[in-house]
């Protein structure tokens, strides 16, 4: 296959924004705007849209009115409706709000599952064995998310083994229906994520992977790529590219959704996302949050999205002595942009 | 060749902040301050370094000290110092300075020929040809740079056969020794990057091909990607990433340099470039520049650049009933980040 060419190979993309995105945010979005943006969201052609996270209301008061917004959506037919939980108490209310699937989460390393979840990864484990238990008993399909899949913040580098071994529990002890490799930090680098990635769906190739890249140092999109030259054909990315790195003020966190698919479309893939939909949804986000995203395709319009020509262009065209060695008034202008 | 593994193969980093980037600050960086971080530029393993710029001082006040630091800066054997020169009396100023290289510009579309640089592209490839022939005359070699080789913000899509057509004459009629194809305003796409990449350097294997991409649109670091498995081995970027996008505002120009080299370095490339001397580099420019550079490298860290264990692990660690289900008060940092 030649990566740089998609050839209307079918990429699935999942949003992340209203979940990992909301939740990193000061304000508290409206319960009214949380849903008409996810309702707008539904229209552009996400496979899978990850809603919001039953947690708690203390700890993360942005994502307290999480069965209104889960109830009230309006949910398109081929759509699946995700929402993260926790524990059991968030297992519960997700059913009881009509979540599609579970998406249960934890660590790769000790350090950042007790860190993150304040719990050992046998602890977490096994609530998400019992988690799982009472998914499959009302027929709910489960996601697992592995954090920390590429590297630790506090580790450092995790050995591929220890992915698949914890990946190996999730498909093989617990059922999980998929399994998102989550680059928690922006630690992941191509070469790696092509390694891990093949061999994942080699293995497991009815699990359905996802991988779930952070833009933190810059390699988001070039390691959708090497997953996708891998065999991937699922990833999570944000809206407007909301969702910061905890352990990097200011960076970027997770991949921004409308720049991956700026991207894919044009090397050819077939994402299914309508891109002017989703940038007019990415385009409500400052209102909602108080603040600008990172989103480039915001700043700077898609590739095609031209200016206009200056005004002055006929008086440059009229014949004129050659410019190249004097300093016209109108070099004021000239700024030598390569 | 296996894109995501570099192999030790040498890949070219030449650095264009202190022009490129420079002549976009408001601010005027001072003249020592300047050189100093010249300096310590050459110090990084950059093969060549884009000083500055000859152009009128009335229109690019920020490079009214070309003379001085073109001058002043300590020249590294084996580096090559660049400068930009639009003109005849550019070339002068260049040449009386001891420039290594003269970068000459325009552009592959007419509109943004005229915008940019307010001549004709005829008008312009006049002007280059005498610069050439006077650079000759010293000895010194030309590297013409052409921008809106892979898209105009004004035409759109450049047919590719014009990109040729200039290269052509650049390296035919006026015997450039390099050609940058310049992704102006970020409108390269990998796939078109690797298609004109690869007819450039098979037409003409013993010109030096630079590739000088944007990440307007984030794809920088893809599109580098590219152009290696197509067969470039140079690449500009910019420290920090400064220099902005004039058609975007807010958006990333150039890539920038450290994100660039730490991403190659962990794919096994080997750019030559002490990485930790770059991100030292980088981390001056808020300081001369008076804002925070985009720098993702400088935000984040590097890959490995670890963070400090929580203090309270030991509690964690202790025996502990399952907090899967209840909501302790430590539940209260539980972001469940994925």
């Amino acid at each position: 296959m030649n990566i740089w060419n998609g050839q209307h190979r079918r990429i699935y993309m999942q949003e992340v924004g209203t979940r990992d995105g909301f939740q990193a945010e000061g304000t508290f979005v409206e319960t009214r705007d949380k849903i008409a943006l996810i309702d707008a969201l539904s229209e552009t052609g996400m496979a899978k849209i990850e809603v919001t996270a039953f947690v708690s209301p203390q700890a993360i008061p942005a994502l307290r009115d999480a069965e209104i917004v889960l109830r009230e959506i309006e949910r398109k037919p081929g759509v699946v409706y995700t929402a993260l939980v926790p524990n059991m108490r968030g297992a519960e209310r997700a059913i009881e709000a009509r979540a599609d699937e579970l998406n249960l989460v934890m660590s790769a390393t000790e350090s950042h599952n007790l860190s993150n979840l304040r719990m050992t990864r046998e602890q977490s484990f096994n609530g998400l064995r019992q988690v799982a238990a009472s998914a499959r008993d009302v027929g709910l399909p489960v996601n697992i998310s592995l954090s920390c899949a590429f590297g630790c913040p506090m580790e450092g580098d995790v050995p591929t083994d220890t992915v698949i071994e914890w990946t190996q529990r999730f498909v093989e002890e617990i059922g999980a229906r998929g399994v998102t490799l989550c680059d928690t930090t922006g630690m992941a680098f191509p070469q790696q994520v092509a390694a891990l990635t093949a061999r994942c769906i080699e293995r497991w190739p009815q699990t359905e992977f996802t991988l779930h890249f952070h833009n933190t140092r810059g390699m988001g999109l070039a390691n959708v790529l090497a997953a996708i030259d891998a065999g991937a054909d699922r990833f999570d990315a944000s809206l407007g590219g909301i969702g910061g790195c905890p352990y990097a003020p200011g960076a970027s966190g997770n991949v921004c959704s409308e720049e991956i698919v700026h991207a894919l479309e044009l090397m050819g893939y077939d994402t299914g996302v309508d891109l002017g939909a989703l940038i007019d949804a990415s385009k409500r986000l400052p209102a909602l949050i108080g603040h600008d995203t990172p989103s480039q395709i915001v700043k700077a319009g898609r590739r095609l999205d031209l200016h206009p020509l200056p005004a002055d262009f006929a008086a440059i065209r009229e014949p004129a002595p050659l410019r190249s060695s004097n300093c016209s008034p109108s070099a004021k202008r000239f700024a030598a942009r390569c």
